[in-house]
């Protein structure tokens, strides 16, 4: 981790399992990576919206103030929460999205994978695409070992499912591994490249 | 509710469902009930102990700071929990132990039933002992609706589980109601009593 923190925010439809996604991959790096992390979610009056959002900030240091300030890597797994939280991301952030819920790209900088579509097709169950995409955040950010993330996940998922979320998480590593992140434009705005 | 903020922690051991009944007091509150609410687990180098802590900070004002500070309500599933984070409440703030669990009280302030045996022996598995906590929290402290209580746990527990979740919670609203709150002393500490 090259800075001391790092803000990454899980977002999506409810029932689309993102608080989930998010717990597991904060165990993932706080009890078995070691590293000062903290997790949360944050409810208004607005909730009953069906808008899911989960945030993970990690940290080599305590952390003073726990909820994102400025994310380093969003997760949109729809077109509402991708449009809502984009202008959250750091210049350098990387937006990461499900290809076939989000066909509006706010930015060049960003992953685009068919979660949902490989959950269906290579694990057979659409319910864990949560697991491909956090297999994809998960390689794509560099702040958790791959170990440790199938550790919390065998930990956390329910009885009799971890079969079914490890091969997904599978699934969405070896997506993002195709991903070459180096030819993805410097900054989430194209103003900024010229500078 | 009658001051803006109101927080509550949820802590015991590793497995017992801890931060499965903070999602679900945290949605009753959020999402159903319409205040302000802030869910957080943090985990610091010291997480790998087995110990489990989940916080929930409801308000009716936008949360500022969405870690607990001072803890109006404190739920200890285990002695190690309870000594660690006692001194963490408010002078008139409630601790909630299980009584077969924990059997050094640090205050008489508290309320002592034991969820794990109601679990077992009401609900016929000791693994919902965190529901039944939660229902006694829940009726406790008078902050969240016990009919938005119901509805988060029926969305949130996994499929197939709901019925025993929800009898689990209702034996805990049970158990709760016999005590009676007028009954213990006004502060935590004994000194204050004398004040």
């Amino acid at each position: 981790m090259k800075e001391d923190r790092y803000e990454v925010r899980f977002s999506g439809s409810g029932g689309q399992g993102i608080i989930m996604a998010a717990l597991v991959f904060a165990e993932a790096a706080g009890v078995y990576d070691g590293k000062h992390v903290c997790q949360t979610q944050s409810y208004g009056p607005e909730a009953r919206g069906g808008s899911s959002k989960a945030e993970v900030v990690i940290s080599n240091k305590i952390i003073d103030y726990p909820k994102a300030m400025k994310l380093d890597l969003l997760l949109a797994m729809n077109q509402a929460s991708c449009d809502a939280y984009f202008s959250d991301l750091k210049l350098k952030g990387l937006l990461v999205v499900d290809s076939m819920l989000v066909d509006q790209l706010p930015t060049n900088r960003a992953v685009s994978i068919p979660f949902t579509q490989i959950a269906r097709k290579e694990v057979g169950k659409e319910l864990v695409a949560n697991m491909v995409a956090l297999g994809a955040v998960g390689y794509l950010c560099q702040v958790v070992s791959l170990k440790s993330l199938e550790a919390a996940l065998m930990a956390k998922v329910p009885k009799g499912t971890e079969k079914m979320n490890l091969n997904a998480l599978r699934a969405g590593i070896n997506a993002a591994q195709k991903v070459d992140l180096e030819a993805l434009p410097r900054s989430v705005t194209p103003e900024d490249e010229e500078v």
